[in-house]
């Protein structure tokens, strides 16, 4: 559970209301067709935007902005030191037993080549580049949400355009126009918080959340190297553990 | 047929004509002269920026973004492997009976040049330099729409600011005025609607589009300098198979 | 003669007068004061922003929008073909009668380097700096537009500005608030048609433009080092025409 | 003490209530409210946008902005060309009494790797790594507050929003009509404050800061680098001097 | 004497005040306390953003816009073709006497070190470094200058804020209202004017200046190197040339 995007969401939500409800009742700030037109709308030009499965992806990433369970680093070095143990001391085919209980597909796609001989070139390449598509596939995720911080003020305006329309073609009943153009600005209101308060913040934080992802690949992609290499395993923590200085310096913060 | 793209287009038409109907009747948004400065405009200041070639090219570039025909990077890498499972047995000479049956020129040429015993890297170099040159081609299709989501909504200023002088200087009947400014807004709002839920999003799918052209140039790429090296033709399937992983991720999610 | 530039250029005034002339006389945007800021403005501001020569080779620069004569990649490369073929039998002193004839200067002093027996390395080296320093110098074209492109709109901002503030602090006879604003908006209708038809699509036009010339020099320097260094001429075609699949892919389009 | 940042907020505060002193009573421009949805927005936005860790150092690293002390380049190199002198006439173990006093951490690890005999290429990449790690924590710093900057003026315009939509429905009382659009505005002005005079040139200061942090890591990096190949003392100092050029210059200006 | 900048700021001038007179007395725009909250404003939040040096260095650095001074890139050339025929003659040692004569640090410390016969890589490093950070420095005048582009206008807002707030507060008076309005505009004029005529171009052209000093530099590390290892002066003069090329092109232009 992420504490920060909670207390963000609620808090910020909160304020929002809070304020209306110093000026009037809340009804005046809820129009449906409001909604519809700034959701629908930036949701249509996301679908032109991307295709259908990073769409629907979309939920599915935005649960990351909220729950995020990611193995510490700490963990993966020690386990990397481990097997780097094991390796020099029985060799690299020693290691295969823990191929099987590893639950990270890229560490163990990693070691079982170790152990099957690839050459540490083609091991590395083939790591870099699965390095490489995984994040771009992460950066897609907080790149639609991006796009849709742009497309709902867009379409905020738009609703407000055709209001301001509507409003001006029928000037006549003078006692109209003051609540036609507030229904109007309804939709510039939306627009503004969908973008501020949702779309931004969240796009923002996915990044955050795969350069952690891409940190841990980074060190199992140097230390499986190092343990086919033969490196001994205290200089392969050492090297490692400069990730971890980062990690705890941001906790200390 | 690309369901996102379609469902996207009509949905967003949709919205935007439900939210103008639940205020009033459509006709008062459809105004012949607005719409010809508007897209006369934004289609004049596209063809100052690009060759003419490349605006007339836009239509059929447009294509892509509603209908995408792609060879799967699947059957591309179980070709390839075939490919050079017989260049292993027969030699290289025996594969350029499939050169005929290639329908992709550019795998078509780069198997030719590994056929005729061309260097290793004058093909790399030939294949890397055509991969550059079709990207930049490919980039130019939506730089066109982008530029266009550009010019839409300054060509819609450009009306609306003609309709609201024109309207200032003729301040004499003030039941005018409303309506006056109302049609003076309405390119503005067909500005904001080409920009933003056509010509943004659809620039941004045809990039999301050229990223896959590319990718299997990629694989091509890879796959014949593998078979023109006489690599194992099992290291090479496992090495191409990493984009395959990138695809399959894509697609659960 | 660029078409595509002349007929937007037409087009686009054409489309923005009969939208004028729908509603009314065309003299109301024509305002000689508003004229003079916009365009004043925005070359004082790009006089303090780039060099003297700089801005006056504007004049020239922006000719090669309406106007753009460059050798065809084919030329150059068949060209540089037969050169190849009679370097490779008489030897690279018998292309020294080619050079008189040669008028493009990059090409020029290339030849004559070779002949010189300049180590190819040295050729390689002051062509390469060559280009960059020619791509440098097309930018700057490009460059003055752009900027241009964003002072125009700046003092059509202005020039409104002027125009309200002068009209607010007389605000006496109501009747004559009206023609007073539709004035003081003609300067932000200048700027945006000089940004939007203008100054944003002829830089883009231009840095299109750089890129021919610069993929012509391309074609030459490798052209050049390639007969420097003795290569086969009909690899060389090979290689140089994958510059051609790409101009032969564009005119396709 | 940094001087410029307190000079910079006393006067811009002082000159933005000097401005309003001019026209009127001060308390019409502070509204509690107003401040809380401004203030408490953007915290909120902020707290989506970047991990609890990241938003509660920001009150941490604003402190950098008023007060920051670094270690004076010269005093680094004068104590690095020290430990050279003492490292090339009594080896590399004769430093290892330097370490403890060494208040830099950065500094002290490179000295401890150079007397265990680590390799110069290890240290090298263990202390060049450190050095991206502490980039990317340092800019996290200056990033949060110009997303801060970007969300401030969003929430004064949410205010706004909100402000202007109860006054257009409430339209009964036309002396009510001004005050209310009067308080509307104000979070719009909050909202401008905050970005332009706070967290916009804090954020740059912050960057204008990690480059005086980078620098000196660079420094002690070149430095160590230097001892550990047992380099001519004079010459590390020449070269590190290079940089020394560059704070003097900064001075002088 | 730079005639580009000083025509261009007085015709910038010159055209703004003539627009004004053209429709009233200019003392409407000049208004003691709008010039106050922008210009200081805009300070305020430099020195917030900036070292103290670097602000007061903002007034030095301005002179560059109007007054620049720099060796030609000819004489520099014909200065190394010079001492690189003495070295060439005499043994690198005779060119000490130039070095006293030298007036470019940078030239003299190159020579210096070529006389005390540094090798040719360490040189390299020096002066590449060197020019790194006159780079940075140089850079930092140009985004001063970049930076107050963006505050004026910031300023020019909250100061027109100020003067709306303080008008709609107190709407009792009628014939107030347009007079208020126009003095809460004229800040929002400043800033526009600010931005735009000064702070922008300036910016503009210190990066043209950056770029003809680096330039020169640059001529001066290829001449020395090619000097220190004994490189024919005439294939030295012909490299170096190509930059005279850009210069001349240039200059034609």
């Amino acid at each position: 559970m992420d504490l920060s995007s909670l207390i963000g969401i609620l808090s910020g939500i909160g304020f929002i209301i809070g304020c209306i409800l110093l000026g009037g009742p809340i009804t005046m700030f809820i129009d449906a067709p409001s909604i519809v037109i700034v959701c629908g709308g930036t949701v249509s030009s996301t679908m032109i935007a991307y295709p259908l499965g990073d769409v629907l992806g979309m939920f599915k990433v935005s649960i990351k902005v909220f729950m995020f369970k990611i193995e510490k680093p700490e963990d993966i070095i020690a386990n990397l030191t481990e097997i780097s143990n094991k390796a020099r001391k029985g060799g690299l085919l020693s290691i295969e037993g823990d191929i099987q209980g590893t639950s990270d597909p890229y560490l163990a796609q990693a070691l079982q080549m170790t152990v099957d001989g690839v050459k540490t070139d083609d091991i590395g390449d083939i790591m870099q580049k699965k390095m490489d598509l995984t994040k771009k596939n992460l950066e897609t995720g907080s790149d639609v949400f991006r796009s849709m911080a742009a497309y709902a003020p867009a379409f905020g305006m738009i609703g407000t355009l055709i209001g301001l329309v509507q409003m001006l073609a029928n000037l006549d009943d003078p006692s109209a126009i003051g609540p036609s153009m507030s229904v109007a600005m309804i939709t510039t209101f939306y627009g503004a918080i969908l973008a501020n308060l949702l779309f931004t913040p969240m796009s923002n934080k996915l990044k955050g959340r795969n350069d952690a992802e891409l940190t841990n690949m980074n060190i199992i992609y140097e230390g499986v190297l190092s343990i086919r290499e033969g490196e001994h395993p205290k200089l392969m923590e050492d090297k490692l553990k400069v990730y971890l200085g980062n990690a705890a310096a941001k906790e200390k913060k």
